[in-house]
This record gives structure tokens, C-alpha cells and sequence, in this order.
């Protein structure tokens, strides 16, 4: 005979029926109450009903199993045996919450009741237990109330219409003469309850059920009900929580805290979730209910003060957070109450808390052994890790500046951190402006390949226009700068060295006025804030601080360790300059995966021969001017070479159009035009004819190096040049040259023996041997579907998923901003595929690219080298592509080894459970295992 | 016991050992002179040494299989027998030529040797067979010469050395006093032949061999060697011909047409090959070598003259002609001799043609029961198509031109056909000048949406800028105009309204002059040039020909008739007018694949509101400028679906960047920002806003429909509206709504819901159903890659190839002109992709689409609308992969329905090719079966 299904779950006393691995069934409430019970923790006894009923109610026309209703009162019973007391006594009644409790939190969004099982019978029995009427007849009004707007519907029929109920009490205050809720007596709360009843009879024509009993299966269904009010289905949708989950219902004992000055309520949280530190921390306030703490009408006591207004108390407390931490094995954020001196538990669920606090704790509970490295890594989202590492704003004055009105815009978080200083609306300025000393935020309104150099003078890079990867972006990230990306309010005007701001006719900020700006949030804040560099940052980059003083740093440094002792995926740098290699380096870096060499070209002593080289007109002019180059160049691989002794260095030919490196203003199209003895009139008609329509799509990349063999030549040789030079040295070096935008592998052929050829010629001239790899950026679709015959070729492939990514969905970065917002915010795009991978389109390209690739090269070395690299689902994805490594900016370095770590131990995660799943296909619980799988996949 | 190989294969008299079929084995002539001896013409005898030998020859240090000596011997006596002389014999001497023979035709890439087997003994024979010492002489001469360059290599070692024998030759004249070769006695010649051997002895150190056997091996080495030329091997590469083919070499029996007046020689097509003329057209000459002919010192006659000349010869010359088309079922190219009254048959093999010819003959064919209307079809290129669809120049006046210097420039043949006409410098000029009566030929440096009424002017289009798929060359093929594209030696001087011509100094063109353009070769020549409309279009478009009036319509019709027979594929026209429609209709289009609808915002009445749209700040001045387009879109949608009588009509909602439509004059601005009611300034700005840096990846396609569904509502409704009026007119309407530029599935999904919504609310107004599908362009590789999520919702797909083109191969094709020109030269792509589909890249991508497309939705119907559609290769790519249909402009449909019914037929090819492989992958043959199959392979 087929076992009765269980829809009940009884807690309380000593012993659960649940448990809290079930939250699937029983919801995240009702699993954590019966594990507290378990764990021998005091908990108001209760029952829940599972989640199934409320799968079943939508699918049965909002009927309940047959079993329900015995189960119910069969676990009713038990609480009754357990809390002494009688639902529905005259005397003793017993009095009980009905709460929904769902898989995941969805806080506010669906029903609750208090205080069921009231009449004016059991009120009675209330007030002789606790001989207080006005307490008795104030639970009993607060009841109807809530049974009321919940079950029967009594509430306003839209946002301008008062509260039915509040339009009563305030009635009822203005005809007793008096302003607070608190001051009306039991008599008045008892004429509240009877003038309650009748406007419920007269508004909704039901009449309010005395029997307990009858509320009680009211209100259980109320709370089933909310299940599907719009609120909820809004919610869910926007939390991706699935409708076929359902809520469980959890009815529970009541306690109260405000049965005099012997009771109590309060919240805490197991550690700081603030600063992660490992002391009790929380508030309470003893004769008040939990609603009256969360209000604020109050002020409650931090509870370090209850060690010393009762010790006892204060010392059961915290032993249960003792307790709850040693068997949850995490910080717990936990809601109890005191009734007439005896501590009830009634909430438990993991606390929330701040990056840094999350790290701080996580390691030190490896180091309690509470936890393992392996769940320290889990329990760490990878972008946490930039509180560790960004110059930060105090909090406190920030807070004060923002509260006096002083925040008047917000763009994108584009480089996270804090940085303040005086407005330069020019590179030239921003230089200028630092070298007398001042800090400087430049305001741009876009940034271009010319601001190189004011970006890197200044603190902090703040732009009108351009997305999370503008040229601002990208480089403020890559440098290491602070950055407020697209702030779209922000009018800046050129001609007249201002900013106005849209929306905020007071502020007019002139250049050289003060300005602060926090990348971690996209605030930009009116005038000066003070920064300070992080520890790690102190430790690592700067120096300034020993490690062995910074605790912060030891944390850090302890989950890099265990990050880099679980990952498989290397983790390289975007870097052009010896000092970016090497800040990389200390952050853990493992190579360059990406190596511009244009940055370099527009150094104060090189630009002019790199517009002498584009203007040319014959191959000998070209190649005069890019003889003044090599030498240059050879220097700088140089400078990179020794820096990153012996790591791989990924070095890409020349990729921008090369209009980017042509002059714009008339001043310097006329010392060009000296320099190279022509006419104005001839260099401007030259650089017209280099405009494109679609500059992206245009002469960049290996078209360049085809189209002008003797660039990459020259860059050939300053390379291999370079490496012997340092190898001379007796330094390692491992040069790989990455040649870019290759659409067809014929394109890559002729690169290649280019460089072929100029480096057997160096090697032969210098008699020195190397190695170097050379290989190519897979950034076009068409090279990711013909990636089997470019890897015949192409020793290895780097995706660039910046340009794949705009052609793959032909979207170009700096245009997109006018409707991608807008996608995002829709949800048209579960998220912008400039910050994380798509992995559905661009994602498919790059699993193509690289199986075909191996399909012709097996030990093909596959990297990624686009923003993604340093973005933590990105990183993931990689790691289930199989690649090798990523490549990000240095200060994302970090969070990729972080992130690589995630991604080996959640793959092992998903091994498991398709490993159970494949274990027992056919066994009972299929129906079960199927249902699991589905919520993997819609997570 | 093994067979011994055979080697040689004898020709001759009535029997040959060889055979047509058999070219791999004895390449194309020695095949053709087998079949020829087979079917009974007269023949010298000879005999063909194979392939084989030649690939033996590589393989193994230039030596012979052992077998090779006495085959030859044994076939050199059957020749002897056959000719009734014997190889070096004194008194009757038999002499040969020794030529190459490839698989494929190499002319002039390799030697010959002709006269073999002289010397000063046979000589003497020779004087006594032809009593004719002179010739013998000059025979002896010729081969000693001949022998001298090619076996012992005695020539010229660079360009400016002259010819030594030519150099002897130049000595004997002068000294003999005389100016012309023939001017030399019979001893003057035999003098030189002393002097020749004198020579090759000194400068070479080889003795001239007198053995004719000597001479023999010496040729048939000098003939294998010449496979490994430099010459040959660019040959070979430029033809993609593989180098393992090899070639044979034929030996066969001198004949002379220069033993006198009864003797002679002649060239001949057994039909016209420039008309395609079912007549006999040759040329000959009596007492003459092939040379002479060939080198034009005296002027042949034509065949027709022989006639009367000799009638007895020239019917026996028209038998053979009969014969080998009756056997060949091909027009035939001939070479023959006469010597001493008997006429010998030297060469035969497929004679070369014009495109009419092609056509008329391959018809014609079909009519004579010669070949079938498959046959017919394979034979002709669908590009040849155009030539009876394209007016014309007069070839001659053309000729005349050309010869005193007003070709003057050369671009892109973008747009068939001829134009001649007054030079417009802008749109306005154009529709001004044809206003007045004039031609005009409309010359920009590239054209704009906003030239379209100014191309509609104008009879041809000419820019200085843009490839074959820019612009001007779309529409104008869409428009069915002449245009040259990318004419970049033009320098168009707007300001001074001229044109000056690079490298042209005598060349100033000023508005109004007129001008030629030769759309099919790209030619523009200076001057006015007639032309007329084909007999096709007289037939079809102007219906100023009565059709029973053309045989060449006739012809036309035939061919087409029979390619739909064939065909699978459906073929569909891109087009926006009723008069493009109907166009269309004429040239057997089934239905509309691409309308854009944008190309109706340019008419005078409408720009306006549409810039008001544009410009509009709010949703309701959006609306209000909408509801001015909604009636004008209406009208264009009705005009088409009647001239469409229910084929399916292709409708694409809004695609191109809106800043195409702004005004970007002064006085446009003016006159938009006095009828909006706000300043110059406040436009200007607006329209800057709308600047974008990739407009091709900006905000544009369904982009523009997402952010302002209001363009989509009113383009439904007034497609829908447009439907439903015409059906009560009581004609059929079948309008396919296509969504642009999808990348994400949710982008379609919104845009489907609009139109959804419209469609629903249109047809309850109206009372009245239609059916109608919704769907979209798949034009990005994410819409590729993710077409199985597309399908889902999206009721038809048709790839717009153009975009998919650029995207894929991240490629403007605005801005390649820069380099994609070179590429194609260098061969780093195959092809232009924007010309003929790229398979491998963009082509894998539309595979990919498909059967992801049809994996969700198995009755998705795929189309293609980008220009590739009419691209023969194209189609046939599209036909392969299981498309439905392609869309192409209208002046291509025949082209496509041509390229359908080929693509069809080379499908059978291939498959019955493959069944034959597969039905004995263990036989014998597997050796070869496999060289059949990569002979395909590399074609």
C-alpha cells in the first residue's frame, strides 16, 4: 500500500521533523526553525506545510490535498501538547502565526498573520494569563486588522486611497483627544476590534470568522493566495525564481516581547557583517515587538549592553551564536524574542554583509576550522575583492557630503575606488595641473588613444559618454585609475572650461574646481573628499605598509593562496608599460596576454615618426620613419622583457586605424606638415582621405601589417631584437607575437613569414637562438568558424571578445550607449555583453574557435585577452571552454585568480550532482532528480 | 604475370588506341586527335605518350619507365606504316612534330618542335619528294632553330638580349642585301643552317644531333621539361591547374600546307562564336603554314570563299564540320592543313564564345536533337545572361573610340550595360538635366539614399568610390541601371563642377560633357557613345518588340522556360516600387523577398515628416509625424501588393541609422528647423547627437523599432491596412513582415508583439482576415549562432548577406576599398566576398543558421536577400544548403532562375560522381578513383 504523502512538518521541543537541507520543501523559514530545533535551540513549536501544497493548490483549482486537513491538526495538536496550551481555550488558548516561507527570500512580498486563534472568547483567556487587557485587546485589534487586509480583502483599492483600517484608529484618536496609537486604552482597542468587524462586514460583506479553527484555514489560504499577487510574480521574475517552486506556509507558536519589562525582541548578527570582525553584534530593545524595533519609534541598545543589563540572558544568547556558527558554519543573522524571561529563537538565516566582510571571515573561519578553503572560495563573489584593493572614500564624510546634497550625478562604476581632486577638462591640463602638484580627476567627454598621458597623470577619469568598456574604461581600468564612466547628466563645455549638470540648475563646476568621484558606485560628489590607498594596495604597489602589519593583507593573500592552489586556468596581464608588468606581477599576474604596442607609439618622441610613417606616400618613407621607430620600440619590449623575467609576453602588431594617430588640430597638422616639408593643404587632404565610415570595420589589424609588410618588420625585429638583447642579460624571455584581426588564415600566412623571416634574420645577425611563439587573436566570427585552418598556422589563439563580442552582435561599443542601457534595463539582454560574456552567441563562437582550433592543433594554447578576462562569469566560462588562461588589467588580476578557483570548485559541484543524477536514473525519486536538474538550469 | 603498362597510344589511319573521354591520360589534344582518327577524319599519324610518363619523369630523377623505349618504337614503326615513309630515311624520310598536350589548355605555355627527323641527309629526300629545295631548306631551318632554343637551349638570357638566331638571320639578310625572310634562296637557308649548329655548338658546347632518334628523345625530354617553366608554373598556378596532372606529349606526321598551290592551311568554328550563327566560319590560306595565318602578314580568307575556290575541298571540310558537331554535340574549334590536295585534320577541341553565343547556340542545340535541355543549361554561364539583357554599344563606333584615346579610365563593371550621357555632378543636376530632355550620367564621388530620384534620373551612375555592393551599385542594379563603381583615377572637383582624370592631363571634364560607361567591362570613355535597349528588354520591359518579332527573345524564353523546369529553388526579387515590381514580374520573379521601406522616405512629400519623426523630442510629436507617413506607406504597400497578385510580398520594417534621412545643408537645416518652430542651433545639435562613430554597427535595424515602437506600429498597420484594401479590390495579397538586424531573440519577440497587437487591432477595424507570417533577416553571426532560440517565434528567416559579410568578416564595405581590392589581387581571399558568398566563413554561418532555424521549427522557410541572390555561385550555394529562395534585383532574377536550374543539375553530377565511388571504394581503380576525386576538389 502506498505510503499517506506528507505535507506536514511538526517542530518544536526537542525534535523536528525537518530539516534544514530541506528548503526545497519546506522553504527557507520553515527548514532553518526546524534545524534550530534540532540543533537544541529554543523555537517556538509549529508546524509547516510544504511547499508541494502549494504546487498542488494552482494545479487543483485551489483545492488542498485530501491528507491536509488531518495533518494539520494532527501536528496542531502536537504544538498544543508542546507550548501547554490550547488553540481555541477559552483559558488557555494558544495563539499562532501563519507566515509563507519560500525557497528563496522574497522579503515583503507575500502575507503574514499574527496573533490567530483571537476572539472575543480567547481574548478573555489572553488577558487572565497575562493580566493585561490593553496588551490582550492591542493583539487582538492588531489581528483583525492583518486578517482583515489579508484574508478578507479589506485594503485601499489603489496607492491614493487611505488604509480602511488606519482611517479608523485615526478616528478613533481624534474622538479620545489623543495623537498616539499608545495612548488609546484596552477600552478603545476593544471598540477598535468591534468597529473593525463591521466595516469588514460592510465593505467586503463578510463576516470575520470567530471560529480559531476558521481563521486559521483563512489564513493559510491567504498566504497560498499571495503566492501569485502581482508584487510576488513581479519579484520572482525579476529574481529569476521560478512559479513552480510554490511557498510553504509555517505556523508557528506566538511569543511576545512586549509582555512587560521581563520580555523582549531583538536582532543580531553572529560577526560584524560590516567589518567582518568576530564579535556579537546587533540591537534590542526589551517591552516591544520585532515591528517596533524595525520602525525606528524607538531607539534599541546595541547588545553588547545586554552583558551587562543581563548577563544571563546576554550569555545564553551567546552561546546559542555559538552554536548556530559551529553548525551552520557561517555568519547568521538571527530574530528572538523574550516572553516573561524565557529566550525564544525565531529566525535564522545566513546574514548578509560587505565584501570585505565577507573575506574577512571566510578566511578566518578556515582558520577556526570551521570552514574549508575550498568552501572559504565558494562563499566569495570574485568583484569583493575590489574593497580590498581600491582607494577608498571615509565612509562617514561621504556620507555627510552625499547628505547635504553635494552627490548631483551618477555614471557607470567603471573603475572601482575613490578619487578626488581638481576638474582638468584636458589631457594637456590634467599633465599640466599634476606636475604643480595637484590632484587631478580629468572630465572628458569621451577619452581617445591622445589622453594617454593626462589619464595617467590623473587620480580619477570621469566621461559624458562611452559604456563599462569605453576607451576610459578600459584604460582607467587597466591603469589602475578610478573611473566614472557615461555620466550622461554631465554638460560639458569645452569652450567655456565648464560642467553644468543636467536636472541640477545650482551646480556649475569651473575646471580647477574641486571634485570627487566613486568608481566602485558611479557617484560623482560635489568638491574634495579625502582617499587613502588600500592596505594591500599599501603593501603591494606602493610599498609603504610591511605585510606582516596588515592583517588585511594577510587575509588576501591567504585566499590568493588557496585560489591559486585549486585553479587550472592561468591568469596573464594587459600591459604595455614596465610599471603596469610589474604592479601585475605583485598582484599574481603569470604573463602578458596582451601587450598594444600602438600605447607606445604616442610618447612624446615617437608620434611624429609614426605620423611621418602613415603619411607616407612611398615604401622608403615608411621605412625611414619606421627606422626611427625600432629603436624605440626595441626599449620598450625591452623594459617589459625584464620586468616579466621570464613569464610569457604576448605581444600584438600594430592594430588601431591609423587615423587615430593623425593630428586633429590645425597647429599640429602644421608642424607635421614642416617636419615633413609638404604643404598644410597636402597633409590635410592626405589625412581626409584616411577617414572611414566605419572606422571599426575598417584598415586596422593584420590588413595594416598586409597592406604595409614593413610595419611588421620592423616590429618583428624590434621584438626578437629586444628579447636577445635581455636574454643577453641572463634573463629569461618568452616572447609570443599575436598578430590581429585575422579574418582568413592567408591573412595570418603572410604575417607569419614576415615574421619568420625578419626574426631568422636578427637570430643569424645577433647568433643567438630563441624561442617565440606566433599566433593570433581570434576576434572576428569569421576566424572562430574557420579556426581549423588558421590553427594549421596559428601556434596560438587569443580571443579578443571586445571586438568579437561588437561583431557578433554588430554593435559598436562607442555607439551602443544610445539603446543599450535601455536593452539591459528591459532585460531584451540578460546583461551587457561588453562586461560579461554572452555566452549563448559570442560564448558559442569561442567554444567553436577553440574545438576547431584544436581539432588541426591539439596542444593549441588558447587564451582570452578581451575586458572579459577579468569579469568573473567570463573567467568561468573560459574555464569550461577549456582555455588556458585569461588576461585582464592588472588590478583585475585578483579576481580572476579568484574567480579561476570558482570555477574548478563549482565544476567539481556540478560533476557531483550530474554524477548522483547519473546514478540512480531509474530509481523512485527520478520525478524528484528531474525537478533538481530544472532548478540548476533556471538558476 | 602483370600487364605491362601501356605508355604510348598510336593514332592513325582508321584506328586509335585513345579516345576522347581519356584527355586525363593524353591530355585535351592528343585525346581529341584519337577521337577524331575514331570517327573517321583524316589524320597525320602519330602517337601520344601519357601523362603517366610525365609524372614518372618528376618522380624519378628525370628518367623513363623502362618500358617507354620500345613502345615507342613499336607505335613510331606503326606511323611509318600508316604515312608510307620511314623515320630518317634517305630517300622518303618521315618527319614529326613533337607537341605537349596538358589535361587542361596552356597555350603557348609550353614547346613544340616541329620538322623533326631532318638532316643534312634526310634533307635531301625531302628536296626530292617536294622538288623543292627552298622549302626543304627553310624546313631544316626552322627546326634546326627550333631544336636549337628548346632542347639546347640556346636563346636569349634576358629581355633586352636579342634572339641569336634571329641575330644570324638579320646578318644573312644584310649581307645578302635583302629585307624580307622570304627574300632567302634555297642556299642562302642551307648556309644557315651551318651557321645555326655552328652557333648552338659554341655557345651551348652541344653538338646539333643529325640522329633523328637523338632528336626525338631530345624533343620529348625538351616537352616534359617544359611542364616545370617558370612560365608554365604561374600558368598553372594563376588557373589553379595541380602540377601532378602533367603533360603528354604527341609525336606525329608533318604535314606541310606551304608545298604550293595546292596546299594550304585554315582555322575555322563549326558555328559563328560571336552570334552563335548555325554557319560555317573560318578562315585559310592556300601555300601557307599555320603561322602565317596566325601572324597576320597575309591576310586570310574566309571560309566561305573556299566554296567557290574549291568546292570539292569545302564540302569536304563542311562534312567534317557536320560530323563533329553531330559527334561532339558542340560548337568545335579546327585547325587544318591541306597538303598537296589532301586535307588532314591537325587539331579539334570545344571552340571558345561569346555569352549571345552561347545562348543561341545551346538552344538552338536543343532544337536540333543535339543536346538536352540540361545539357543546354550546364553550358551556359547564368552571367552570360546579361548580355541579352543589357543595352548596348555599337562595337564598332565603341572600337573606334577606344582606339583614338577616350578610354580614359577604368573602374568597377558594377551595373551592366551601356549609357551614354551629359555628366550631372548631384542628384539635383541629374533630375534638372532630364527634366529638359537630356541623357544624363549621374558622377559622384559615392552616392547616398538621398541621390536615389537624381540615379532614377539618370541613365548610368559613376562614382569615384565604393566596391560592388556599395551603394550605387545596389540600387542601380535594383534600378536595373549601367553603373561603374570605384572609378578611383576620377577626381570629381565639386566646387569647380569638373572632373579631372589621373594620369590624364589632357583630360578636363565639366558638367553637362558627355560621357560613355560600359557597365559590363567598366570602362568609361569620354564623348557621347549610342546604345539601344536588348531585344529582351525591347521584348519584356518596354514592350516596344513583339516577341514572335525576336528569335532572340525566343531563345531567351526557351533557355528560361527549360531552367525552371529544372529548378528547386524559388526566385524572388528585392524591390520597392510597383514599377521595379513589375519589372521583376517580366523577368519570372515568384514574389517579393526584400522591400525596404526605407527607400519610400525619400520622396518629396514625406522627407519632411520623417525628419520630424526623427527629430522628435516626445512619443507624441513621434506619433504625430508617423501619422503623416501612415496614408503615403499605405498607398506604396498597396501599389506593390497589386502589381504582386499574390506572390508573397517581403516587407522590412525600418532598418537604416536615422541620420541617413537629416538634412546636412545650411538651408535644409533652416527650412526643417522653421517647420518644427525651433532654431538652426537647436537642430544642428540634435542632428550631431545623432552622429555615430560605426553608424553600419549603431543604432539602426530593429534597434530603432525597440526604442521607438511607434515606427513598427504605424509600418504594421499601414502594411496591414494596405493588405486588407487591396484584397476587397479582389486581389490576393500575401505580406511577410521581416524584422531587421536581430541579434537576440527578446529584440524579436517585442517587435513580433507590435505588429501581432497592430495586425489583431487593423483587422477587427477592417472586419476582415488575412494571413500573414512574421519574421526576420538573420544579417549578424549572433543571430546565426543562436537561430534555433530565433525560430521559436520567428516564422521565416531570410539572410541578408551583405550585412552578414561585413559582420562576419568585420569588413565596412564602405571603407574597404582601401584594401579588399589588393586582397583579391594578391589572392589572400578568393573573392570579393561582398561579390560571390564566402563558403567557408559566411557561408558555414548560413548553414549553421538553417539547420539551427529548422531544428526548432522544421517549416521555417529560409530565403536569401542580400545581393548575393543573383550571384550564380551564390545560388548555387544557397541551393545546396536547402534554402527556399533567393532574392535578387530584378534585372538578375533570370540570372538566378538560370543558376537554380545549374545549381540542380551539378547536384545530380555530384551524386551520381559519388554513388559511382562509393558503389567500388575496394576495386582496382581506387588509385585513381581517389586522383577523380581530388581532380574535383582542386577545380
Amino acid at each position: 500500500m502506498a505510503k499517506t504523502q506528507k505535507y506536514v512538518y511538526f517542530f518544536g521541543g526537542k525534535k523536528a521533523e525537518g530539516k534544514a537541507d530541506m528548503k526545497a520543501l519546506l522553504g527557507g523559514k520553515g527548514a532553518n526553525l526546524a534545524e534550530m530545533v534540532n540543533i537544541g535551540l529554543p523555537v517556538p513549536a509549529g508546524f509547516t506545510i510544504t511547499t508541494e501544497v502549494c504546487t498542488y493548490y494552482y494545479k487543483n483549482n485551489h483545492k488542498y490535498p485530501k491528507e491536509l486537513k488531518a495533518q494539520v491538526l494532527n501536528a496542531l495538536k502536537k504544538v498544543e501538547k508542546e507550548m501547554g496550551a490550547v488553540f481555541g481555550d477559552p483559558k488557555n488558548p494558544l495563539l499562532v502565526s501563519v507566515r509563507s516561507g519560500a525557497r528563496a527570500s522574497m522579503p515583503g512580498m507575500m502575507d503574514t498573520i499574527l496573533n490567530l486563534g483571537l476572539n472575543d472568547v480567547t481574548v478573555q483567556g489572553l488577558i487572565e494569563k497575562t493580566n493585561n487587557p490593553r496588551f490582550a485587546y492591542d493583539s487582538y485589534r492588531r489581528f483583525v486588522q492583518m486578517y482583515g487586509d489579508v484574508v478578507l480583502g479589506l485594503k485601499p483599492k489603489d496607492k491614493h486611497e487611505h488604509d480602511p483600517f488606519e482611517v479608523i484608529i485615526e478616528n478613533k484618536k481624534h474622538s479620545k483627544g489623543v495623537k498616539l496609537d499608545t495612548e488609546l486604552t484596552a477600552d478603545d482597542l476593544k471598540e477598535l476590534v468591534q468597529e473593525f468587524k463591521t466595516a469588514i462586514k460592510e465593505k467586503t460583506g463578510h463576516d470575520f470568522p470567530d471560529d480559531p479553527m476558521e481563521q486559521l484555514w483563512g489564513a493559510i489560504g491567504a498566504v497560498f493566495g499571495s503566492w501569485m499577487n502581482e508584487r510576488a510574480i513581479v519579484y520572482r521574475k525579476l529574481n529569476n525564481i521560478p512559479e513552480w517552486w510554490g511557498t510553504a506556509v509555517n505556523v508557528q507558536s506566538m511569543v511576545f516581547g512586549n509582555m512587560g519589562e521581563d520580555s523582549g525582541t531583538g536582532v543580531a548578527f553572529t560577526r560584524d557583517p560590516a567589518t567582518g570582525e568576530n564579535v556579537f553584534y546587533g540591537e534590542y530593545l526589551f517591552n516591544a515587538q520585532g515591528e517596533d524595533v524595525v520602525a525606528g519609534i524607538r531607539t534599541p541598545h546595541p547588545i553588547s549592553e545586554l552583558a551587562k543589563e543581563n548577563p544571563a540572558l546576554y550569555k545564553q544568547l551567546d552561546n546559542i551564536r555559538k552554536i548556530l556558527e559551529k553548525h551552520y558554519k557561517d555568519m547568521m543573522d538571527i530574530e528572538f524574542t523574550i516572553q516573561q524571561g524565557k529566550l525564544w529563537m525565531l529566525q535564522c538565516r545566513v546574514g548578509k554583509r560587505t565584501g570585505f566582510a565577507a573575506i574577512k571571515m571566510a578566511v578566518d573561519m578556515v582558520k577556526e576550522r570551521l570552514i574549508s578553503k575550498e568552501e572559504a572560495i565558494l562563499r566569495i563573489e570574485p568583484n569583493q575583492l575590489n574593497q580590498l584593493l581600491r582607494p577608498i572614500f571615509d565612509s562617514e564624510e561621504k556620507k555627510k557630503a552625499v547628505e547635504s546634497g553635494r552627490l548631483i550625478a551618477k555614471g557607470l562604476n567603471a573603475g572601482p575606488g575613490a578619487a578626488s581632486g581638481k576638474v582638468a577638462l584636458s589631457a594637456q591640463d590634467a599633465e599640466e595641473m599634476a606636475k604643480n602638484g595637484d590632484k587631478v580627476i580629468l572630465v572628458r567627454i569621451e577619452t581617445s588613444p591622445e589622453d594617454i598621458k593626462g589619464m595617467n597623470a590623473a587620480e580619477g577619469i570621469l566621461t559624458a559618454r562611452g559604456g563599462m568598456t569605453s576607451h576610459a574604461a578600459l584604460v582607467a581600468r587597466q591603469m589602475g585609475k578610478v573611473c566614472v564612466a557615461g555620466c550622461g547628466a554631465l554638460k560639458i563645455n569645452y569652450a567655456d572650461r565648464s560642467i553644468s549638470v543636467e536636472g541640477r540648475d545650482d551646480v556649475y563646476i569651473k575646471e580647477g574646481d574641486y571634485i570627487s568621484i566613486d568608481g566602485s558606485t558611479g557617484e560623482v560628489i560635489l568638491g574634495k573628499l579625502e582617499t587613502k590607498p588600500s592596505e594591500v594596495i599599501q603593501v603591494l604597489i606602493t610599498k609603504t605598509l610591511d605585510p606582516k602589519d596588515s592583517p588585511t593583507f594577510q587575509t588576501y593573500n591567504s585566499l590568493m593562496n588557496w585560489a591559486d592552489s585549486i585553479r587550472r586556468l592561468k591568469v596573464r596581464t594587459n600591459a604595455d608599460q614596465p610599471d603596469q608588468a610589474s604592479n601585475a606581477i605583485a598582484f599574481g599576474a603569470e604573463g602578458i596576454g596582451l601587450c598594444r604596442t600602438e600605447h607606445m607609439f604616442f610618447g612624446e618622441n615617437r608620434i611624429m615618426s609614426v605620423r611621418k610613417m602613415i603619411v607616407a606616400d612611398t615604401v622608403e618613407e615608411r621605412k625611414a620613419a619606421l627606422s626611427e621607430l625600432l629603436p624605440l620600440q626595441r626599449e620598450d619590449f625591452e623594459g617589459i622583457f625584464r620586468v616579466m623575467k621570464g613569464y610569457p609576453v604576448t605581444i600584438r602588431t600594430l592594430d588601431p586605424p591609423l587615423h587615430e594617430f593623425l593630428p586633429h588640430t590645425e597647429k599640429e597638422i602644421n608642424e607635421l606638415a614642416q617636419a615633413l616639408g609638404i604643404s598644410y593643404q597636402t597633409l590635410k587632404a592626405k589625412i581626409d582621405s584616411l577617414h572611414e565610415f566605419n572606422p571599426m570595420l575598417g584598415f586596422r589589424g593584420c590588413r595594416l601589417g598586409v597592406l604595409y609588410p614593413e610595419i611588421t618588420e620592423m616590429q618583428a625585429r624590434a621584438i626578437i631584437e629586444a628579447a636577445i638583447n635581455v636574454m643577453n642579460e641572463g634573463v629569461k624571455v618568452k616572447p609570443e607575437i599575436m598578430i590581429p584581426l585575422v579574418g582568413h588564415v592567408n591573412e595570418f600566412k603572410l604575417q607569419e613569414d614576415i615574421v619568420r623571416r625578419v626574426a631568422d634574420e636578427v637570430m643569424k645577425e645577433k647568433g643567438k637562438k630563441i624561442d617565440y611563439l606566433v599566433g593570433t587573436m581570434i576576434e572576428l566570427p569569421r576566424a572562430a568558424v574557420t579556426a581549423d585552418e588558421i590553427a594549421t598556422r596559428a601556434e596560438f589563439f587569443s580571443f579578443g571578445t571586445n571586438d568579437l563580442t561588437q561583431t557578433t552582435f554588430g554593435l559598436s561599443r562607442d555607439d551602443a550607449g544610445k539603446f543599450l542601457p535601455l536593452y539591459v534595463q528591459q532585460e531584451i539582454l540578460p546583461a551587457d555583453p561588453f562586461e560579461t560574456i554572452d555566452q549563448q552567441g559570442v560564448g558559442k563562437l569561442v567554444e567553436m574557435g577553440t574545438k576547431l582550433g584544436r581539432s588541426s592543433r591539439p596542444n593549441l594554447k588558447v587564451g582570452i585577452c578581451g575586458e572579459h578576462g577579468g569579469e568573473p562569469a567570463s573567467v568561468e566560462f573560459c574555464h569550461r571552454t577549456g582555455l588556458d588562461y585569461v588576461s585582464c588589467s592588472p588590478f583585475r588580476v585578483p579576481i580572476a585568480r579568484l574567480a579561476a578557483a570558482r570555477a574548478v570548485l563549482n565544476e567539481r559541484t556540478t560533476k557531483t550532482t550530474k554524477s548522483k543524477v547519473a546514478a540512480k536514473p531509474k530509481a523512485k525519486s527520478a520525478g524528484k532528480t528531474k525537478a533538481k536538474a530544472k532548478k540548476k538550469s533556471t538558476k
